[in-house]
């Protein structure tokens, strides 16, 4: 909540359609950034296969399915979600998505956040605005 | 972030399934709470009719609407949402809600924000969780 009153809270100031964004993505594992709110960004992100295990230890990380099915692998339970479907993995809880056909999510974290957290490797996304 | 490492992210840890939340809520405007990221905090709501006019002085809003159509008024454009739409109210920006049909939307913003913002008056929600 760093940004003076009056600077425009998204990206661009305007609609977010998701479906249209979604058409924009090609690349698995390669989070988009669609909206800002405050020092947090909405990304969207298309995935298939499996991640890598990581962890976050400073911040909570948010899943929402749009399309498809994806399992949060955890140390000690999986998480399965569907279309329409939320998780927020805690701060300092290892996991590992999979998605054994291609899923459409939104995440939700603070600005900054490296999506393979702790791990880095090949996987490691620079975000760009779409 | 002022959580300490290892707390629960949502409220539960479990699943949420927006669909069978929105099945728990029957009174418009009045905001549930169904996730906590950090120190902030996803709601749920369904709104129809027009709220009030009000302003968050110190924090941007985030709607996405998941069924139905909700207008965003303000005072220099509307912006109009229709489901897997999602728009930010920047901080400081005079906004009204209004729905000529019921929807069905998703709320993000930090906790403790007030629905009503500077406006108050006998649309003032209490969240509860559920």
């Amino acid at each position: 909540m760093g940004s003076p009153v009056g600077q425009t809270g998204g990206v661009t100031g305007d609609v977010v359609d998701l479906g249209q964004k979604f058409e924009l993505i090609s690349e698995h594992w390669s989070p988009k950034l669609v909206a800002t709110l405050n020092d947090y960004e909405v990304k969207l992100v298309k995935v298939q296969g499996e991640f890598v295990w990581h962890t976050h230890e400073d911040t909570d990380e948010l899943f929402l399915v749009v399309e498809g099915q994806l399992t949060i692998q955890m140390r000690d339970r999986d998480v399965v979600l569907g279309a329409g479907q939320l998780f927020v993995v805690p701060r300092g809880v290892e996991h590992c998505p999979r998605a054994d056909a291609e899923v459409k999510a939104l995440l939700l974290e603070p600005s900054g956040v490296v999506n393979t957290g702790d791990a880095g490797g090949d996987l490691t996304a620079v975000v760009e605005a779409i």
